[in-house]
């Protein structure tokens, strides 16, 4: 039996999100699935972040325990020569019997696009959030700052009514980057791990702050208060990527 | 009566290309079906670039001549709140009562876009060419040098057994420029007209060179033949985007 570490890239637009569901789309049935036409085998693949419905990923990563003959760069072939096309293994790799795709995740890389002009665009309007009107990316790193760092993030999770909540909603956030590139806006948010929608949730405050609806004191205000209600609305899903996940050396990933 | 300029982005993934067709989606078709719902009036739209079946525009101009009371900005507007998500109108400006999209335009500037890389990329499926092996960027540059310049394209237009040819195969590249960055590479054509299918030929015949299977002499020398059976197959039509078309400072575009 081999531990072997996947991975992974998806278009998020036709899936229900990572995490497998009766009856919906998800990335972890399509690819257990894949497994199963490939090496007889029903696996149970674990990833090591479970991204919502629509959430695109460049660098998910996940992992899965085989008996399969297959050397890793022949097991790559073959799931993708049965994958569709909106999800593809970028990379199979052996990997220690106790690497686990989540709780050996050092950090993880989010970047969340924007489309910052007049009018959609219809090419960018698969990865983008379209936002019409100017936004000030000063007064943004400013609220942004004050995010970094340790901090209970009760008023950055989940959705109002939205599903049961994470027990300890203390996380760090390593950094916190925005930067333009015409008319394409990047929120690049860097942690070890998440609470449910906080990215999305962090991304909606820090638009506010942009537009100028709320001053750029009131990121940190909102965290301090831990009240969800004071936040900003979540975000939209396709506007947001996995970008990489990082692991400790002796477990390196592309 | 007003004649106006269009700037506009399209997805060309869901078009049977620009040009009006029965019974087709063509992008006129249904940008004269959106103008026809604004103002009321049965026009005819002309573009500048008659771009094929799944090729993508981000600079696409076009005219047409309107009674509309409607200001360019509120006829902007108006169009792109029913035009559906993979049409959109960038820009509407008054222009000379001459102007014409096609004739009028003094160069365009077309980007062919490669994904490099062992396994095909779903978030960059729909506008780039997948292709697997490595390809030698220099060689690819030397061939198309020869390229550049005015020739009698007859050895790259049109594709085996295709649509009647145009009269003149004579056409003038200005420039031909092949950059890589990380899997992605672009290869950007310049001119002032195309001859149909020529960029598209250019592409694989440049790629038959990166790839090793031509000497970076064979498209100077199919050039010279005029004799389309001796180039290579036409590249796919989903990495084609017409990026923007430069007209006379009397008539500027964005």
């Amino acid at each position: 039996m081999t531990r072997l570490r996947l991975t992974l890239e998806y278009d998020g637009g036709d899936f229900s999100g990572w995490q497998l569901q009766p009856e919906r789309r998800s990335v972890q049935g399509v690819l257990e699935e894949a497994v199963q036409k490939i090496t007889q085998e029903s696996l149970r693949v674990t990833g090591a972040g479970r991204t919502d419905a629509g959430v695109h990923a460049r660098g998910q990563v996940a992992h899965l325990d085989s008996e399969s003959a297959l050397r890793p760069l022949e097991l790559r072939k073959a799931l993708n020569a049965v994958l569709p096309e909106d999800l593809a293994v970028l990379d199979v790799e052996a990997v220690a019997g106790d690497f686990h795709a989540r709780y050996a995740a050092r950090s993880k890389r989010y970047v969340y696009r924007i489309w910052n002009a007049p009018q959609a665009s219809p090419l960018a309007r698969r990865d983008h959030w379209h936002l019409r009107g100017p936004l000030d990316l000063e007064a943004m790193r400013l609220g942004a700052g004050d995010l970094v760092g340790e901090h209970d993030f009760s008023a950055y999770r989940g959705s109002p009514g939205g599903a049961p909540l994470e027990q300890n909603p203390l996380r760090e956030i390593e950094a916190i980057e925005i930067r333009r590139a015409d008319r394409q806006i990047e929120i690049e948010v860097r942690g070890r791990s998440f609470l449910r929608y906080m990215v999305r949730n962090l991304v909606s405050m820090l638009v506010e702050v942009g537009r100028g609806q709320r001053p750029a004191s009131d990121p940190a205000g909102v965290l301090k208060s831990r009240d969800r209600a004071l936040g900003a609305a979540t975000a939209p899903a396709h506007g947001l990527c996995l970008e990489q996940i990082v692991y400790a050396p002796s477990t390196p990933t592309r």
